[in-house]
């Protein structure tokens, strides 16, 4: 493994306070080589299931054996588990409170670990912030060589919550928003598989709005609810040049209902 | 070239989405050693003559060799065509869209070519998201050392926009607001090259305000309206600790007016 | 010391304009090998005494031998010096205002040099971005191994305003909020070191609200005002899931008084 290994970084920080920037010095104090990358900092406050949706979906676009830690932590200072994963080719790190669930769920071959080894963690460790004191040092520890299995012992009994799917029956998907984005466009539970009989031919509704779909964004000529299979395979809602989340009151756990034709 | 080059961002993606975070995964994918500089994520969404204004200003303050991606881009997923454009020594990857008109106005000898090649885009490319699909492994792969001319084939015909230059008549040099930075100073259309006749003396007014120049923003004793030549060269506007923008109700597109004396 | 020496960015310059990706680009133009970590840019504009608390807190976590840049400087342009400060084992670049008060108060033995020589600067040298046209370049020159002599004369008399200490009268502490965090989170001036002879039993009270102290947030089971030692040192207010700021109307300056028992 060469030396210069990813490290990304997912939490619920933001961008205001020092914190992303302690964590990345305790990376840095180190293992220098370390290439540090920001997923992103802007999580909602201690919601977890968003940090498992955008960890869970970002992963892939890194190269195999990149490092992930993935900080969403209301339990922090209790006894929580902090975790390591190793699934699909990656390695993932943080909190043992559920983040993890798309990799542990998706892949059954998955090997989790308990991090307990008190030499890898910073020596003055804070029970409050434990982003830079455990997980960011643990990661580094990691880009440097230190296998897995010095970090502390297997366990087989991590945190995973019911992955958010859609429901199918009979020739009818129903998913939920899961996600809203900087553009106000609503992100579904339900992916480009889940629609994969109906061919280019079906039709959504949200909250009994119909919604048409199209390929890309540039193609809706109107003002109205569009929807598309978007960048990370789930099925997307949107407005041309506008907040689809705004114009129509959408928030996340909204249901949507797709039907072939 | 030498292996470390610079790969700048300028986006309107914001940075709640991970969105940044996976442009960056696609590059690193390609070629480990970029050095990945964020310019800003924060154009407003769809703004193209605001992200043209930004990259055409900021480009120059790296290295020549340097390859700026810039993604603002309404048109995402039609036939607008993914551009290369290399002028002044930088290499600029984004959308042909009218983006790059400055270095294209600036630089009669830029060459340009479309990208078509798709062995250098990523595979499971989707129609809405080339900032990752596209632009990041492209720019990649010329920083890896692949030749602009394997690319794609080399066009006449970019989008262009004209700049948005003030007017000079006689001695009174007209130009328009056309950024409001973090601080609430409003960035003109009139460079220092327009006012160099006038040497120090001059005056300039906003709507009927005004606004009498000084060296630099410490200077102001009061809470009047003044304007200094700004660290890129352009006239600015600003209130000593306020902002111009909030209590003189400055927005962009709003007349300035300059004249000697 | 190594090429790749680290370099810290804290400065108002929030991230919606290109200021932080021109001082990046200033900087590795001169020198390629340096590592860049944004610390913060969101200091509250123009307000030294927040950004001194901040790079005084934060650059522990980094390894010695790293050079901070701080830019919050309402009197750029003026006749206020750039200074370089070396001190504890760190070195400091920025305006001479105050921002470096705290390893300036807490390293006697801190050396101070005024950074006149114009050669270690940006040619075109603007008047109201020193961050990009001084600060920047200077780093990078440090970091390339220019001695901190070379840059100008050592100077004995910088700007330090005194450390907002708590005042212990007594069995008494008293102090004040220093700073609000993103969680909403009020972080005081009061110290570990300053609760040191209570042991785990002491009270306090904001405002005549008590505020029971607890090791971390998970173990507040109520929706009442809790304090712990953080993970800086400093004694902070929280809400459990909530924004202590918020629901107690905590802001910058108010009073906490802490007593044993």
């Amino acid at each position: 493994m060469s030396d210069d290994r990813i490290i990304t970084l997912t939490t619920d920080f933001g961008l205001k306070d020092p914190f992303v920037g302690e964590m990345k010095g305790a990376v840095l104090t180190i293992h220098r080589p370390a290439i540090l990358v920001d997923i992103t900092h802007e999580i909602t406050s201690h919601d977890i299931r968003e940090g498992a949706f955008v960890i869970g979906s970002s992963y892939r676009y890194f190269p195999s054996g990149t490092i992930h830690v993935a900080v969403v932590d209301p339990g922090v200072g209790s006894e929580r588990r902090p975790i390591i994963v190793e699934a699909d080719g990656h390695c993932f790190v943080g909190p043992d409170n559920g983040i993890f669930s798309f990799p542990l769920s998706l892949f059954p071959d998955a090997r989790v670990f308990h991090s307990t080894e008190e030499r890898y963690m910073l020596a003055q460790e804070s029970p409050t912030f434990q982003g830079r004191d455990i997980f960011a040092p643990v990661a580094a520890w990691l880009a440097k060589g230190t296998k897995v299995e010095e970090l502390g012992p297997r366990i087989n009994d991590p945190e995973v919550f019911s992955l958010p799917l859609p429901r199918i029956e009979g020739e009818t998907v129903t998913g939920e928003v899961i996600s809203i984005d900087k553009f106000g466009n609503a992100i579904t539970t339900i992916t480009k598989n889940d629609l994969s009989s109906f061919g280019d031919r079906y039709s959504a509704a949200l909250n009994g709005t119909p919604v048409s779909p199209l390929k890309y964004y540039g193609e809706a000529r109107d003002r109205n609810l569009h929807c598309l299979i978007n960048s990370s395979g789930y099925l997307e809602l949107f407005v041309a040049l506008g907040s689809a989340a705004a114009l129509f009151s959408i928030k996340r756990g909204d249901r949507v209902v797709v039907r072939p034709g």
